[in-house]
């Protein structure tokens, strides 16, 4: 709708690009991969196999890490832990929208952050959102000692560290939980076949 | 490198999709597309036509508008106007980084935040940012008065609004100015095919 003539008067009928739009040119639907799990429990790890196991079937998928993000995204330190939680979330939404395979590796320590990830896209047709629990035990993760963290937290150094002296609630429900198999880790390609099977089988990977 | 085995001891060698591999994927180059110019002066028109034109030619874009983000993105009022522009600015080069063309549709009215995008990704083959300047009169843009927001400024029932009682800094220097032509606006097609050429020529649009 235009009505040309009158400069002071135009209004264009916007008519912007759709999210269907976008899926349709990626064959692919846009959502959220929400991986939590401690610090070492190997979130980062399955972010990255993930990545690789989609970018070779032709799907597009960005990873939002937590670790990565305080560089640049929420590196202002007058953002609140709740509202970078929240920033990150609503990233994560965008890039969903925008139609890409969004996959959030965040520790999430709290239900409520799982809570506020269920409720980020009311896709009926295909759940905007795929959680993954990396349900490792507090030892195995506290032995690979990330950046050395963990060593950190235990004298003192880093204080409400999360399983150290601040609490991980795990997710009452996730869609695929990951776990030791007879005290052995699945590899990374294991378990990103794990869940690149899981979006298949959903419809996620064609549009 | 792993050292299966020991699974207190894992490490992963993490190999993360790069942007060059999702740039190919798409067939583009990630950049930003930063839209400046007072409030009215088209520059969500522009961004729309842009992306429509974009996906007809089968390139992914990606639209920040400084009015939509205010409802998801930046509703938490508790964010200071500086570190809001800083979020939009980070969240769009994630964004260019995913492989998209991000089109930020923003007033922009300080010539720091233009210094900024300009900053933003110094990617020396491809420019990663090109700047639109929709420089349109006040008086045509106030005309159109969007959302009533003119009228309001005009009787002091918004402060601080841009081009009324808050200075707009016109760029001085980006790659494309809008102007009226014989005091004609320019149709969105035409905005948006002088801005594709100009990507064209440019070789964003091919990887």
């Amino acid at each position: 709708m235009s009505t040309v003539g009158n400069p002071a008067n135009i209004f264009w009928h916007e008519n912007p690009v759709g999210k269907a739009e976008r899926e349709k040119l990626l064959n692919q639907h846009g959502c959220v991969v929400w991986i939590t799990g401690l610090s070492g429990s190997g979130k980062s790890t399955l972010a990255c196999s993930l990545g690789r196991e989609l970018q070779s079937r032709g799907k597009l998928s960005y990873v939002l890490d937590g670790d990565n993000l305080r560089h640049g995204l929420n590196k202002n330190l007058w953002f609140s832990p709740e509202s970078r939680t929240e920033n990150i979330r609503e990233v994560a939404k965008l890039f969903a929208n925008a139609g890409l395979i969004c996959i959030a590796s965040l520790i999430s320590p709290y239900r409520k952050d799982g809570d506020a990830y269920r409720a980020l896209l009311p896709d009926k047709k295909f759940i905007g959102r795929v959680s993954f629990f990396m349900n490792m035990p507090l030892q195995l993760c506290e032995g690979r000692n990330p950046r050395g963290l963990y060593k950190l937290a235990r004298v003192g150094k880093i204080k409400g560290f999360t399983g150290i002296d601040d609490p991980y609630e795990p997710p009452l429900s996730c869609e695929i939980e990951i776990q030791l198999k007879d005290g052995v880790v699945p590899t990374p390609n294991e378990m990103a076949g794990q869940v690149v099977s899981y979006m298949e089988d959903r419809g996620f990977l064609e549009a």
